[in-house]
């Protein structure tokens, strides 16, 4: 058994809980497989009850900086969250030699590259296989399974709070402000879910995934991102007709030309593709290369057990690292910025559903002007005639965004149409 | 950029073929993601027309022993396959100080345990990622994302030739006989096809799978197995009402007592279960542990660009040791073999498709020899009945497979049976 490997924790919130759980119960396991024991030497936590309720002894506190500068501190493991603190306690821990880990994906997505480049210099290793799709393997995968291949896109469900609601929005037809509300009650859903409902926190793990995937940092600026907040189980009912389930996707796909497209949004997704297997709080992450072709990785993307043993599989790692003295023996490729598409010359299919007055001639006023701005129609029907109105749905054939955008910008104020409540892309390539 | 790191490849059939290919295609990226190039600089092969039609000079050709000795050879790419040479060349290998990389199972799952210590002994790195599910990452994740947790039960579809048969049978109703011949045609299953359909192939994976996740060594004697040659159409449809589909599963449990079952059979999943989505060639493997709880890892089981993939991501790790003087890194874990108890004494709910002549007094008949040995009916219903005969479908209660054959082997001679065609497990715990 070699010596002690010591960490020094950053925060004892929910996942700082679990990583303290889990190296307590699974102490002898643990020292087997890294080589010798991981301690805890240190804790900053400015909450003090909460590091005593987790049965910390007092003798550990300090504060955060004093923690990553510690000479008693081999690992600072942060799960402070967000960029605040965390980023600079990060950057002093790399400055002062220690090796990182952590699940913070906003901190990643946002300054990752500065921080690896960092890491490089000081031929530590940062490592945050928590910050995408918590207990999922899915960045040591995509960073050690793929050297070899070239990955073209990366499709993932990576946020459990929206995929819970869609889940339940499509089995029992739930409107989305009730199945918020259940999500809210089983705290599945923060108590303000604007980030995770409006694609935020999705585009801060594609903009990790994209980062990785093609080997070009993308910034979590250049992700586009639209919410689930539209979906009505209109939408839901009428995409199950047409043979796909709504999921809200994380997309990151390389073209032929080396530009990415990198967009979170509500997607239509056919129904034989395993994604559409992933129901609520679970995450996948749903990768295609030129060489391995499709590989998914599901699991609980979520919860301070998955999480802690994810980080506490990267404390391992670092752990075996240092005892070869060989931190940093995982290049960061990123050596410049992806060159992003922007949203307008994307190309998908489009749904969009149509309220009318139930008349001649409405059809082929609408067919008209998609045809004028060059969108051509996959299917359409007339799903609802109620009150004199009808609802039509639409999918057209993969096309530029733009002119799908100008063609309904075209048709809503045609005297024909009463309404367009809602338009979702439509992933007719998978 | 760092000194080349350099390969003696061992067979150019299939997968050597995928090596050699992406080597060369991907050359640059490659290099890149290794910190140096990586170059083949010998190759056995004993029929030499083989390795021109890769285009590998002449002079690049050795035999096996010359290649694993070879001052100018770093690391040996054993792709030839079965346990003959391929031992013999990985045991020299390893004394001469070479890292190994191989896709084969057969090896891994017999001599692994020994080619593990070898290695340990000499600080050399052997890797085997390839070996179960071919283009999936399977073995990294289960070696690098768990071991502060501790893993309960491995799930596995790791036959692609059986997959696509009973996906065959499901989809179409096919015969077995018809669906092999087609995958025969396909390409999907050998001239012999005895391997992989009674169940070998997927109990030298399951070997492997279990004693990674149980860090006890597993002997592939010790895995029982059953095929899917018994599989009746009849079954697929009977299987499909009752809630279920009929996969060849390779599982490993984990008991609380420390023992661990390791069988290979075909099993009746719920239709709920991630895992029933796994059609066609298309392999996965679901973990279950304390901490994470489940992770399903699905992609192509089969392929010579996947396999040749997963190889060059070891031999890329090797690399990235070699660099740092970290080859073996990663400790192996099973100091011990595991205990694995008895097919007897493993427990599973059960499906019997029974034929009787359709008359009274035959339910109760059998229902009471069930009862006599201990078996606990959780259905029963008629399903056909033609020609005065119906055929009777149970499903019993999980219960120990000690208790259910005896059963049967009492209700076959009764008056009231006239033939019991087909029994499959039932994993209910699903």
């Amino acid at each position: 058994m070699g010596p002690s490997v010591r960490l020094g924790l950053l925060g004892c919130g929910v996942v700082g809980s679990g990583v303290v759980r889990i190296l307590r119960e699974n102490a002898e396991m643990i020292a087997t497989r890294a080589g010798g024991p991981v301690v805890l030497t240190r804790v900053a936590e400015p909450q003090c009850e909460k590091a005593r309720a987790l049965g910390l002894s007092d003798d550990l506190l300090a504060d955060g900086m004093a923690v990553v500068t510690s000479p008693d501190v081999d690992v600072v493991v942060e799960c402070i969250g967000g960029v605040g603190p965390a980023r600079e306690l990060a950057t002093a821990a790399i400055q002062a030699g220690k090796s990182v880990v952590t699940p913070n994906k906003e901190l990643i997505a946002k300054h990752g590259n500065e921080l690896l480049a960092l890491a490089d210099t000081h031929a530590i290793d940062l490592r945050f296989e928590a910050s995408v799709g918590a207990g999922i393997p899915i960045i040591r995968p995509m960073k050690e399974h793929y050297p070899a291949d070239s990955i073209t896109s990366v499709l993932g469900i990576v946020n459990g709070t929206t995929n819970y609601i869609l889940t339940m929005m499509s089995g029992r037809g739930t409107p989305f402000a009730e199945a918020l509300a259940d999500a809210q009650a089983q705290g599945y859903a923060e108590p303000d879910p604007t980030s995770d409902i409006s694609g935020n926190d999705a585009a801060y793990k594609l903009g990790i995934l994209a980062s990785i995937a093609f080997g070009r940092s993308v910034s979590v600026e250049g992700v586009s991102r639209e919410g689930i907040e539209r979906i009505h189980p209109r939408d839901i009912e009428a995409a199950d007709e047409l043979g796909y389930v709504i999921k809200l996707l994380a997309i990151g796909k390389r073209r032929e030309d080396g530009r990415v497209e990198v967009r979170v949004h509500p997607t239509m997704v056919p129904k034989h593709h395993p994604l559409t297997a992933v129901n609520g709080v679970a995450n996948a992450v749903f990768i295609t290369s030129k060489y391995t072709g499709d590989v998914m990785l599901y699991g609980p993307g979520a919860g301070p057990l998955p999480t802690g043993n994810a980080i506490l599989g990267d404390v391992i790692e670092v752990a075996r690292n240092l005892r070869c003295g060989a931190t940093g023996r995982v290049p960061h490729v990123c050596a410049s910025s992806a060159d992003v598409v922007p949203l307008d010359e994307t190309v998908c299919g489009h749904y969009m559903r149509l309220v009318a007055p139930d008349r001649p001639g409405v059809l082929g006023a609408i067919a008209t002007v998609l045809g004028q701005n060059g969108v051509s129609i996959d299917s359409v029907y007339q799903k609802h005639a109620e009150g004199g109105q009808a609802e039509i749905v639409w999918v057209t054939h993969p096309g530029p965004e733009r002119n799908f955008r100008q063609a309904i910008e075209a048709i809503r104020p045609l005297d024909v149409v009463a309404d367009i409540p809602n338009t979702i892309r439509v992933e007719t390539t998978l």
